[in-house]
């Protein structure tokens, strides 16, 4: 194996390991059902299924539920390099309905990376067996914090200079 | 009562019978514990507690509940004039984090009011007794559709004028 | 005159002065014919014609110059505390087309101001003799820096702590 | 050529026209020195340089030049089609401050393209010589009309069904 080929797999065993110390911590994306498809630096994708529990007053998926499920993936994504980052700002843009019953996954990729500051898109798509469409499009700013995930997730996250108001 | 008052009777009455059709259709946001507080024309608030299973990997209310509750004062503000409204597009800034045992306020007001878009401003504040702070702004863009609110929620949105991909 | 008054009249003052220096210093706002009709913590209020010269391939006003504007009046209330605060980020939805010969007003509005952040609304009018109308609204975030504004303005924002990459 | 060879070069020869077309009635985006590198179906790139005439009351670009740009790039791109369009919503991040002298880069990729609406990423990078950096990052959403681009912009776009208020 090459070096770069044996940094690469680090970097991918280091994304799993805060990505599953995230979702074992992370009561919130396992009570609705969610799991994690695949994960890397600065990657990760997310399955949901929408239930019957999950639908607003017009009778369709509640957009927060898009939203939570894309907010999930960009949070395993963001946070895959072992230093604890959240969500400054998201938007979201709604593109078709969902249903109960869809599949929906969630595929949220890197676009940019500084010194405290990142930019990820998410793709959240309806993957039933008879029809693939985008659901929603969604992009999120994250915040680095000084706290890292794997020591944060198992100590619990009480440092000042964590998570806090702006 | 004079003509101008009489009126927004009426309009208060609609936006509340409205908001109740639709929250009682709203299987997603009652699961969730909502309520709504006050109701109006463009205007909603609604009130939700963070419970420990809304907490996401970093031990602290996930951002798709504080979303979700936005988005649902969102719903019942543009949805208040017995048009069928959907979200088109959001987004919101996360400016304080969330914790267990936090009630939550979503608070909802009408910003603009087109033909078929509309504006509505969130502000989403922890209104603990010892404590209140605005942890949120949300912003939504809503898309009218051509049904009313109070028929189709009881009939069903099955027009092919209703919600649509796009 | 009260305590809370004089307070009122230092901030007003205070304000005024940041605007006049940021503005003095301004040299694309001034070029493109703004001029700051009113200015106080946390709001400032700018005016600026449409000309012939901004208007785009489909012959109404260019959406950059709208953005311009309404960034001008973000950044002139964002300013007006003596801090030297820049733009993190920014949204904006355009509601009507704008012509050549319309003189626009935005107006910005503080909705949240933090250690760090701060949130702006902006609404742009057409406020033509004839007519005044809506064309856009405009969110903004704010990041402070560690200088002022007036010795920043006056000595060169050369400090390494000032306004960089992130 | 085969035939899907055949109808890529045709519908690239379209998106030259229709960018053509757009900047040859752009007045504004001439004025401030844009030029056109590439375009095509969905994408265009466009550049600028910053002039001292574009610096704001920090001395640095203003960040209207840096939307207005983005802005031109997301128009070129989502106009490639024949059909004329225009921006609904657009959201900026701001990622470093650009400076006089700087050549800019807009490259315009389409995420989405429904029945109505768009969604178009802009990429705003400083091009030196010496240095190569992202300076922002754009999200445009597109409205289509019922008008054409080549036509309208030869005919000028006064229909009713055209660009209007929502």
């Amino acid at each position: 194996m090459t070096e770069s080929a044996a940094r690469a797999t680090e970097d991918d065993d280091l994304a799993r390991a805060c990505a599953q110390a995230m979702f074992d911590a992370d009561t919130a994306s396992r009570a609705v059902g969610m799991h994690i498809v695949d994960v890397g630096p600065g990657r990760a994708t997310v399955r949901m299924t929408i239930t019957e529990a999950m639908l607003n007053g017009h009778g369709i998926g509640h957009g927060g539920y898009t939203f939570m499920l894309a907010d999930s993936a960009f949070a395993f994504a963001c946070n895959s390099y072992d230093v604890a980052t959240v969500a400054a700002a998201c938007d979201i843009v709604f593109l078709a309905p969902t249903r109960a019953g869809d599949l929906l996954e969630a595929a949220a990729a890197e676009r940019h990376r500084g010194a405290r500051r990142g930019i990820y898109d998410v793709t959240v798509s309806r993957v039933n067996a008879d029809r693939s469409e985008v659901v929603a499009e969604f992009r999120g700013i994250s915040q680095s914090t000084k706290d890292a995930v794997l020591g944060a997730t198992t100590k619990g996250m009480s440092s000042p200079e964590g998570i806090r108001s702006s």
